[in-house]
């Protein structure tokens, strides 16, 4: 106990004198704020915006004036939320109600410091310091009780950057329930928000994007069983979900470089995109909603959508793909780039089996009764 | 200049306080040492434990006997060096000549607060900090000198953890002269290695395994040209590579993903895994040697391995699938896991196309050649 006191003496000293440090890192912040292409050590911006200047990103900068809202930051969320800080994001809101523990050190970003800390403190701490031009709220909240839905879907509204509308949801939490909070909240307020999961061997993943009216939403394919059950009902029984900073900081990763495909609109979307650790094995493709959704708010979207189909992100998707298809076979080799650096061909090495043009597949309300996704919706339940 | 030294007293002092944290989290580590198994909050092995729990391996405690050396810890190697030692890592062993610049920050891992510090001794700060009870030797050292070349030989055949030969070899270096002294090494040695890459508009990026004498080496698909530029000479010129934290940690996530199924030896491993950030398109597949590859030691390893190839890594992992999937078939169906958690299907949801026994493709020297391979190691010149 007298351990523990001295312990939580030394962090608090360690904090004040952590703010102290970050104001002189906050003035050297300043000396580039805007988003400077300069190339200088003390930049820590040149290497993003170098991707303006490569021609990936037309406006970079607009990232600053982007918000993503991510629900859940543990092992999946917390890296999600650092790489959009780095990457220079202008706004994050964070919601989580776990506190961080030892047992959390098998997954990036927490560290053994923060043991006792709730998970949005620290991380929000981390993330301050990390880039003090990022503004962060941390709520401290479970999204599936009443107020806390109410909560979510205020900040929803009204948490952008100037009190806007916010730019994307994030959902990266550990149980059904609160997918389907996140999915209600999101097909009433019309959101586009992205979901994640690992399973609980640690060994596949997926992400996937859901557009309401354009594609399924989290309902639109019925589990086969409602069991409510996550990680603290299985911790009580003295057994646990495996976990790995691999696996978690993968998903991470492409859920971050989708939020930065659609906030910054370059490249192709990810609609579903999964994850097999064992194999190897990646599957990209597309689902379409389905008509007889039980959410009202979801067939609702739909009836919308289909009014005014060319207002859709998907068809302007595939307007654009359709577009850089022509104009790259017209020019039909690459243009020679100025800065004299060579990229590595957009395709990478691939064989026969595996063209770029059959990557997205679309899969019909039919085939998915046909397809293991149900499988894969029901076993979410359990995660 | 005088709020400089005003920073640098805050972080020595910061520094200390650190040192004194560190020991009560090292007491917090030690009521579990040896990896117990027990799902507590203050057990920071529990998660990693249900792997062998679940059957996805056999005996994870291996892995503190393990020793993994990394040459490079910028944005790939950083991270790659935390998801090991969070996975209860033995021992590390680092290598880097640079410092940690403002400029690195839109990568995972540094802080703003660890600028001017030497990249290995911010890392092994860090490293040690999240786990004590890693072993760390860290080198600010250039491996392509003469005598930092000598001390990269000497560590892999004696840095083990009781001074025996080395597990594994990563390379997450930005330069071609880096990883042909790697190889060079490697080969004379008879070690496996790793190598990783990620294209300078962060837009792709690749891992592959080399396992001298059964699989291609560096120096087996000849590059078109030798181009001696690194990041050093690009910065001069005011032009800068792109990077990303999310293209950077799924690369990081990808080796180390790859390093634990080598090191404790379960699932299939990745041979050469590339991955397009811009349409998510992924590839997999194996380069066979090349019989007048231009290292001489490479030659001498092809020769003893064609010797007894029943010894061969490759020879055993394909009889250890071939089993795998008889055994498989045999049952026909998924045993009931006695601790009631579901796992999501290995394979993951496929379509027609991607069968999984295509994932591998064995690709010969012939074929190499008409293969945009060599544009790939052409252009790893460069990075």
């Amino acid at each position: 106990m007298d351990s523990d006191k001295e312990l939580q003496r030394l962090l608090d000293e360690r904090q004040k004198l952590n703010d102290k440090i970050n104001e002189y890192v906050k003035e050297k912040y300043q000396k580039y704020k805007g988003m400077s292409e300069e190339v200088k050590d003390d930049n820590p911006y040149s290497r993003l915006m170098a991707l303006k200047r490569m021609g990936v990103v037309q406006n970079y900068e607009k990232i600053r004036d982007c918000s993503v809202l991510v629900v859940g930051v543990g092992g999946v969320g917390s890296v999600l939320a650092e790489m959009l800080t780095r990457c220079g994001l202008g706004k994050l809101i964070i919601y989580d109600y776990d506190k961080v523990e030892l047992a959390n050190m098998n997954r990036l970003f927490y560290t053994p410091q923060q043991v006792g800390l709730s998970k949005v403190d620290a991380a929000k701490g981390t993330l301050q310091s990390i880039n003090p031009e990022i503004t962060i709220e941390a709520y401290n909240m479970n999204i599936t009780t009443n107020s806390g839905f109410e909560h979510l879907l205020d900040r929803i509204k009204k948490g952008g950057k100037n009190g806007e509308r916010i730019n994307l949801v994030v959902s990266c939490v550990d149980n059904y329930a609160a997918r389907m909070a996140i999915n209600t909240g999101c097909n009433e307020l019309d959101q586009i928000w992205f979901e994640s999961g690992v399973s609980e061997d640690a060994m596949s993943a997926h992400i996937q994007i859901m557009i309401p009216g354009e594609t399924a939403c989290f309902a639109c394919a019925t589990p086969l069983a409602v069991v409510e059950s996550n990680e603290h009902t299985i911790k009580r029984e003295g057994v646990c979900a495996a976990s790995l900073p691999t696996t978690m900081g993968i998903t991470a990763g492409f859920l971050a470089q989708n939020a930065l495909k659609f906030l910054l609109d370059f490249g192709d979307l990810a609609f579903v995109l999964a994850y097999n650790a064992k194999a190897d094995f990646f599957t990209n493709y597309m689902i379409k909603p389905n008509s007889e959704c039980k959410e009202n708010e979801c067939r609702k979207r739909q009836a919308e959508k289909a009014v005014n189909k060319q207002e859709n992100i998907l068809e302007r998707l595939e307007q654009r793909k359709k577009a850089a298809k022509e104009a790259f076979e017209k020019e039909n080799k690459p243009s020679e780039n100025e800065w004299g650096i060579e990229i590595v061909d957009e395709s990478g090495p691939q064989s026969d089996s595996n063209k770029k043009d059959d990557d997205v597949k679309e899969i019909s309300e039919q085939e998915i009764e046909q397809n293991n996704l149900d499988d894969l919706m029901a076993k979410l339940q359990n995660m």
